[in-house]
């Protein structure tokens, strides 16, 4: 009862949504389903939740405020909520290791292009120091990005490219504009933990389709867009997150076609697009930005301090959306950051920098599938590129106890129910093969397995 | 009817909000009176706006989408929507003159002391320039914040202060948790316009409150508070905009009282707080951040460029407010950025900076007082601090026509409707008196008022 009560106090489950099955729920807390059918019985006593026949449990409407006060302190609420990954990574001290994060260690970043590129924007013009940002951001930036987008076969000019202070401020704007509070929205099974902690900040109904190795479940897609007519799907396309999956072509064009047929918007969240070696599709290239809108960032092939994302998408969209960027931001994102990223892309030593990278991240993927293995830790597929390794643990063992054990050592992991909006994932961990060059991390995870 | 048409869809106007007064209209539009009434007739034909029995005329609900796609697109709709002055401002070319903005010209600004930081900060601590901030922000900026905030009596640890990438965006995060829609939002009138903007995106009902020389007029407040129970009131403190003026210490214990009396939370906008000669009463001061949020930045006095915001508030609301920058951010601002602001705030040469500003700024007011009186335009007060001068117009004078006009020869302006909630300001116009030094302005200024 706890569990489920503390996962709603932190609006891990909002009204409407569906509660864990008996099934799975008991087995990621080592429980009896009978246990779990009790306190189930209790909470849709106490008015909490509601059982819909042969539908399972559903949180009742009204059973916590959207966003408590009080409850969202709790650290056993905090322990399983879509913000626990983010939280324990950003915070923790630098010298941790945290195959859990999401990002490369500095020294995997372009250190000296981006302080030469810094010296140069700081001796520079005097506006680009002191002045707002015109409210699409400076069009330096946006000439670059557009040149990008065609290099992609995407046709984007500048005027479509509204530049946000990052992916995620991206994502939010496009939340505000076409989501309003109860709307269904469709994400991946598993998803990038932190598209459900945005979605439920909007108080939007999260909707899941299973993904598979080449993309997401075209039927299964098909199947829930005609029956719940979600008002937004968001996905990463390239090297997909937490799985490292790309999309293969012909589910990348089903899932275009029946979009464009239910007129559902399309989020590509792009934002690991140049850790790939080759291209591999695009929902936004397919569909040319008529029902596609386009996300990205720099901040992991860059710097994550100097952020700056971008929204590529149909000019009748990125006029209300930049009224929204005025409304909560007031201008553009930092005229001098987009000067050290505009620098910094065109230089030349960007590609140099990426090719690097995608040899180094190769190393790295292999590398930490030789030390999981004899730990019965096995990647569900090998990428193409990345840093993300999406893996099965040895049976019995759950992830989000891994992960506690594991955090009492000092090392943050990311338990695969954080990505997953049914909770089917218990017994999963995505790993980031970047952050897993500590000596002590083998025992660790022994330790934490056995803890678990 | 094709004004209250496109200020629906432009959301100047949402469901649920009153109509402007059918004289107020009449007057701000050049019309008579019966031409407003069958104009209301008429749009209350078309379900548009309802009329309620001695109250007035209202928007209907579900009128407009909260944020049409189509009709946003619309110039005539922007031309009187909240964020018309930040539109032309923003993205007018740099060589216009911009009486109308609401910030100083860069020259203004400690450009020697920032290229001074910035290059300290671009040789420094690699992971500053390269990894994401803490959730809260650098704890570097918070402590000096904390400081600050310290010697106006404000006891806020470095935990109880939240960075942003900007006041504004400190202001939609407390919105977000604060705010369901239709909840109803007390502002000034007049107030800034993009909090308009702001709680227009958040679909809040706005109410207003007469703003006079000395506050908000104090019975006035308490009987819309007790009235309408507002979930929130959000203000300036020092140097309100756009009149300039400063709260009297028996105005603000009487808000801050009866705000407490109806547990309603406040949010003092402090941005403008440096540019007072000797501080004036703070509402987070007399109440100690159990009911008042407080919320800064840098921009107006050492850069908009490089932008960091902050929100002081009570330990409970830090935690929910943090976890939805997480959602809405992923990361607190850019390390890079706040290590830059630390480093200016604490050299010792921000504190010199703002006395010669401050001079200068007296300095400017007197000018531009003595540059608009021959042209019949009196400010309605005489600031202590800060750029602004609320000016009353010659009779006959409408602001938002005059401002068409100016902007037609290349020059922005701010009209005093788009200041007001109520469109009680059709007289009034906004000047800042660091953008007026171009000399070919009061021939401008004379033919636009021709022109209006």
């Amino acid at each position: 009862m706890e569990t489920i009560r503390l996962r709603i106090a932190a609006r891990a489950l909002g009204p409407g949504d569906r509660l864990p099955s008996i099934r799975g729920l008991a087995a990621s807390l080592g429980v009896s389903p009978s246990t779990v059918v009790e306190a189930y019985d209790r909470l849709a006593a106490e008015g909490q939740i509601r059982a819909r026949r042969g539908a399972g449990f559903f949180v009742a409407s009204g059973a916590a405020p959207p966003l408590s006060l009080t409850e969202m302190q709790s650290p056993a609420a905090r322990a399983v909520d879509p913000f626990w990954v983010t939280r324990q990574s950003l915070d923790a001290a630098g010298d941790r290791p945290k195959p859990g994060c999401g990002w490369l260690p500095a020294d995997w970043m372009p250190e000296a292009a981006l302080r030469k590129a810094l010296r140069q924007v700081a001796r520079g013009e005097t506006r680009l120091l002191m002045e707002y940002s015109p409210t699409l951001g400076a069009p330096s930036l946006r000439r670059v990005i557009a040149a990008r987008l065609s290099e992609e076969g995407l046709a984007a000019p500048p005027e479509q490219i509204l530049l946000t202070t990052s992916a995620t401020q991206a994502l939010d704007l496009v939340c505000r504009l076409l989501l309003r509070p109860g709307d269904p929205v469709l994400v991946d099974d598993p998803c990038f933990f932190n598209f459900q902690a945005l979605l439920k900040a909007h108080q939007a109904r999260i909707l899941s389709v299973p993904f598979l190795p080449g993309g997401p479940d075209p039927a299964a897609f098909e199947a829930v867009v005609a029956r719940e007519r979600p008002r937004l799907y968001l996905t990463n396309a390239a090297l997909h997150n937490p799985t490292g999956a790309s999309l293969l072509p012909q589910v990348a064009h089903r899932i275009v076609a029946s979009a464009a047929r239910y007129d559902m918007p399309i989020v590509e969240d792009d934002i690991f697009a140049d850790y790939e070696p080759d291209p591999s599709p695009r929902l936004a290239a397919l569909d040319g930005l008529s029902n596609v809108i386009r996300i990205g960032s720099f901040s992991k092939t860059i710097s994550a301090s100097l952020r700056t994302g971008y929204i590529a998408a149909r000019a009748d969209w990125i006029a209300p959306l930049t009224d929204l960027q005025v409304a909560g931001h007031f201008s553009g994102p930092s005229p001098f950051v987009a000067a050290v990223l505009a620098e910094l892309l065109t230089g030349g030593s960007y590609r140099k920098h990426l090719d690097d990278l995608r040899r180094r991240l190769a190393g790295a993927r292999r590398t930490a599938v030789q030390m999981l293995a004899p730990l019965g830790i096995s990647p569900v597929l090998l990428p193409r590129g990345g840093f993300t390794l999406w893996c099965r643990l040895p049976d019995g063992v759950d992830a989000v106890a891994m992960a506690e054990a594991a955090l009492s050592q000092g090392t943050v992991l990311a338990p695969g129910n954080v990505f997953s909006p049914t909770l089917s994932a218990p017994n999963l961990m995505r790993f980031n093969v970047t952050q897993m060059t500590d000596p002590r991390l083998p025992e660790v995870l022994k330790a934490a397995m056995r803890g678990a």
